[in-house]
């Protein structure tokens, strides 16, 4: 299904596309900080639930971003899949603002944090179907073998963690954000532990 | 009317141009699903129009994008009837949230269905308008013949299920929401049904 | 103050911000046409002014953008002066969805009406200083000199009818929009018959 | 921990993404200037510390678009570090919009003003771990060179006006805005008075 005449010009408008995409999906969560109408400082201390779930989202989507950017550095041609997949990536990501509302104003109660795990699992279904289509069409050069099998052991252990967190959300909502903040920080490593666990290099 | 030293650097500013504008579309529609107010999980339900609504126009605005993205690779100048072409197409699509809204606060009512496929209705004359610009000022390669026969009949077809749904609607609301769903399912199709019922390639 | 080292790439990049200052600014303008509370399809006609400002605000803004991807077509390196210049018409132009949104709220009131003619004659002060200095610093090509010579007498012209338009309000709020619709077509035309006017090739 | 394969395209598109988050945060702060509801044109005038906030801010960002347009001139690489102290900037420009919402509807009180400097500081560290970023990794000619020690230069000061400012909202808030203003002056000017006083070229 691959459109004849689309190299790099195709992949990089692409690229655009989901930058735009998720340029506005990492901004408009902070329009739900609205400042509190009393003018007194205390007031503002308020607002930290919703100040946490956006500094959790944003990290959350940044990943996501600095993923897709490495991700994307693998892909060759456009392709219906390609095109597809990475629309649904989108469309996983674009749920995360109304989640992370949901999150900040019922004060991470057990309820919202369950469907904020949910939102954060769902990208990443659509991110392994995104890196299937492009581990098949794209750069088939030892590097990329290699960038391949470690995201995917990454994304395996992410996927794992999501799950048990929102089962130990039912025992305590914090721990089901532990759960996501642990993933996040597992994608901050730059040598990620996980790989040595399982003997990557 | 074709501007004089602008070739793939115009036709690319153009392109990357409406990405912004398509990628705020199909984002903002995400902004309607406000987090119920009450945080029982029950509450969520009610939410299903605002969802479906949403899951429609993503999908519907997000075809839009994969197909400007294939007529653009057959364009190779910026001409004025080029940029007020898209300029109209960008216009049209703008209006989806607006129609995506009313229609998921009005739960899929009959004013609002019929609203909703006059939104949908509107784009596909933009689009014809610009692919006819592009048809004659754009690649006039054997592939970019093909191409331009086999969308000429997939937007006929697609026109002739909007204006169906149209009168469908005052049977049943959901008749019409039917034809729009068909028409996203013709297009995901990689080769089309449609094609194939026409004897085309 | 020319950067050392930034040719046709930092143009394009004050491009690329550009494009999506104008792509946000003329899509957030639709987020004021909120559905109206009853589902009855006559409370539909209740929103035409807010409609119609949006039209008319769409158009305005489109016709900066299609200018201004013109001009810089001439720039040939980023300048202070043209970093700031650039941004200001941004600021300008940034003013308009308000204008709109007090334009459509207070139906083409006197006072409503007055403000919007200002906010048009903003960004066409800010775009004469920005064409200013990518005369100065710019392709000095035949075609160039032509292209500003063109676009100032456009400019004076449009200038003028804004100003007319102001003070028409103070008659009827109508006249000072038909100014500001004529203005609009002017530059929709593509040999602009103020050329012939004046002489102009 | 650079990327093997990642040049100039690569911090283009870190560019294009931030480029991306910095016009989506210049223009929504234009949403908090809501139309009064009385018809009135005097109404207009209570909208000014809504809208002196926003200049305030807008100009606020501007220059840190153009820093860091100039910044990444001198990035040749993608890495770990760039990307994430690219992020952290762009979080705390994020803050920007709320902050101004803050000052503007609490008409520059005290805490508002306060609240206000420390959204400014914040930016001002994550531009200094960027900066170090790309000196370390990035072009190491003597123009770069120069460039950095420059910057550095007025960083610092401005850093210093930002705390100077915080101090003194206690005795005014004006007196704050002032420092805030004064930064914003600095930065505009070519050769700034910094750099004699201190006895740069």
């Amino acid at each position: 299904m691959s459109e004849p005449g689309e190299g790099a010009r195709g992949v990089g408008r692409v690229e655009a596309f989901s930058d735009g995409v998720v340029a506005i999906i990492i901004t408009i969560m902070v329009l739900e900080l609205h400042p509190p109408v009393a003018p007194e400082f205390g007031r503002l201390w308020t607002l930290w639930p919703i100040f946490l779930a956006y500094v959790l989202s944003y990290a959350y989507v940044a990943i996501y971003w600095v993923n897709h950017h490495r991700l994307f550095g693998h892909a060759t041609c456009v392709t219906n899949a390609l095109v597809w997949s990475n629309m649904a990536l989108l469309f996983t990501l674009s749920l995360v603002p109304f989640s992370t509302s949901y999150l900040g104003e019922h004060h991470f109660s057990r309820e919202a944090t369950w469907l904020y795990l949910v939102t954060m699992l769902l990208p990443a279904f659509a991110y392994v179907w995104l890196q299937t289509v492009i581990r098949r069409t794209g750069s088939q050069s030892h590097d990329a073998r290699a960038y391949h099998q470690q995201t995917t052991r990454k994304g395996v252990f992410a996927t794992f963690l999501y799950a048990s967190g929102m089962a130990l959300t039912f025992v305590s909502p914090w721990l089901g954000i532990a759960c996501a903040a642990l993933v996040a920080l597992f994608w901050f490593l730059p040598t990620s532990p996980v790989d040595r666990l399982f003997g990557g290099d």
